[in-house]
């Protein structure tokens, strides 16, 4: 399952409004199928991987990181029908289907085939790699990353304005990684005039996959982008469910007084800027104790001099 | 020699003016004596390391983080002569002592009683253990350790002046037992209004241990603390050779800007404080370039749910 999952990150940020689901077919001891959602959100996982299977699926163990689909689409054929056709013995989930046309159905038909189906196997790791599916479905909004490139005192420029370049090479290789795995990027309106950035993907390979580009602000947006005007609105952003905010000061704090933060990725440079500009402006705090139980540590890695942190929201349930 | 390094940190902060060494004997594969600098810089390690191991240490080997001492002092006797009397064969040396009063002599004059002696061994861990002493011998004042627990924004308090608690109790505690390796500890005269704090050492068997209490301002300091109106004043605090600077902002900055800090002890809490108080104020920063390349990574840890970031000042040589 762990690999499933891995395969589901693949198309992370690509198969909006689908799940990006990963699924793996073993025989025996041997793989014989992967797949994992296609960009644009098909063809399915579990059809890529018993496509790959073909012929030798007969008996063989389904490993998906989401229930498989239960409802019609005219785009392709329901997943639990294939994998009842293709004679798999057992399906292993990790996390059950929020859509409300699957929603366990998939799991009560395929047993109902005779199908033996084990469910619940890592799912919340299969939920976090799918994080933007499950806050489309639950919470009616994309999930928000909030990036932002630090100083060891939270500056993100110096007081004089200038941010280029606070993290070195390899920190800002890894944040153009992450932007590949959203649908949406925004910025503030003080970060464009500022900065003018192209958010785009610089790196070999990944130069096609321009996420959809959005400022928050009011008035008319430049050619190529879109604008909201309240941190709110993400919710209307079509085929986006995983936003990454990348700044500035005000536009995280109103993402972060709003609480739409999911995860925090932050990438910290090993200087002091002393009296530079703070990466979070004011978020309304009403007490110390309320900044509390908010964050947890979930990866951290160095990149380079730079340390790479993401935390994630402890949301209750 | 890591253990005698190891041991030698047992007396950081207490043997001042004397360096902290730490001193094992070792016969065949058995340690029989070990020593560190006492409180008050006396008995030193060597003397302490071989009394233990009286009567055993004919033709053993000494590791001693720092050459022994050369100089006549009415307070004890020369170590050199200590270690011949014993009969050690060999004498393996971290760091040569810069004191002009041994600096290269103790070696010498072990190698014309026919001792065999090895140096340069791990010699810059043991520098860093005995940092304080070798501000004091190298730069004329104390190893200056600047501390600051601080939310993810890099915010010392609230926007409302609010600061306890930012970091949880492993975190404190841990703050607690690096003041006992400090021999003075200096807050701004602004922390001092805003919080009274005791700076003393809250934890079992070291409450007796109370660093000097230094207050960077002007003006009269209260009782049992002495005032500094400038960070280079810092030379002038006797008997510390190393001094732990707890902010505030102000206070950070300008030890900052006088490049005044060799350490950065950062207690990082998981929470996000968007416009509280900045941790660090201007230090005039000319460019954003002229921050990078002055900090490097020592070590880190978690202590609860808080990360400890411990950064050395990256000089030239
Ligand atoms: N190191 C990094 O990671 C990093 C990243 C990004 C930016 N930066 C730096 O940050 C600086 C810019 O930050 P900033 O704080 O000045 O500007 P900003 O957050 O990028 O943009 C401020 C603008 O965002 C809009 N806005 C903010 N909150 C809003 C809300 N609740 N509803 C609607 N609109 C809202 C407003 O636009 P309208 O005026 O149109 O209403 C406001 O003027 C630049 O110096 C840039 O270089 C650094
Ligand atoms: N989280 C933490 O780790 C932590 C630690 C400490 C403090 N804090 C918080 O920080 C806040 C206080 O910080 P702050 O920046 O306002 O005050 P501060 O740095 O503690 O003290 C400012 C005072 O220090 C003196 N000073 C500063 N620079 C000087 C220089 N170059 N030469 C001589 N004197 C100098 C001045 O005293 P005179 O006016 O007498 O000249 C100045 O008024 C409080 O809210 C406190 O709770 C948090």
């Amino acid at each position: 399952m762990r690999a499933a999952i891995a395969l589901s990150l693949r198309g992370q940020g690509r198969t909006a409004p689908n799940p990006n689901v990963g699924c793996i077919i073993v025989k025996g001891t041997v793989v014989i199928g992967r797949g994992w959602t296609q960009p644009g959100g098909r063809p399915h996982a579990e059809a890529q991987a018993l496509a790959q299977a073909d012929g030798l699926t007969d008996g063989a163990t389904a490993y998906a990181s989401l229930e498989p689909c239960f409802h019609l689409s005219p785009r392709g054929p329901r997943c639990v029908e294939l994998i009842a056709r293709a004679g798999i013995a057992r399906v292993v989930i990790a996390a059950a289907d929020p859509d409300p046309r699957t929603n366990g159905q998939s799991i009560a038909w395929l047993r109902a085939q005779g199908i033996t189906v084990d469910t619940g196997v890592l799912a919340d790791e299969a939920r976090a790699a799918m994080d933007g599916f499950f806050a489309r479905q639950t919470l009616g909004r994309p999930a928000v990353t909030l990036k932002l490139g630090l100083s060891l005192d939270g500056c993100i420029a110096c007081g004089d304005g200038s941010s280029q370049w606070i993290t070195s090479a390899p920190a800002r290789h890894h944040a153009h990684v992450m932007r590949a795995h959203h649908d949406a990027i925004l910025v503030g309106r003080g970060t464009w005039w500022a900065d003018k950035p192209r958010l785009n993907i610089r790196l070999p390979g990944l130069e096609d996959h321009a996420p959809q580009r959005i400022l928050l602000g009011h008035g008319a947006p430049p050619d190529g982008w879109a604008i909201i005007d309240d941190p709110t609105r993400i919710a209307d952003i079509e085929g986006a469910s995983r936003l990454m905010v990348e700044g500035g000061a005000q536009t995280a704090a109103a993402f972060l007084a709003a609480d739409l933060v999911d995860t925090l990725l932050l990438y910290r440079a090993p200087i002091i800027l002393g009296g530079g500009k703070p990466g979070v402006a004011d978020i309304g705090l009403p007490s110390l104790d309320a900044a509390h139980g908010r964050w947890r540590l979930v990866d951290r890695r160095m990149l380079g001099v730079d340390a790479m942190e993401v935390y994630a929201r402890a949301r209750a349930g």
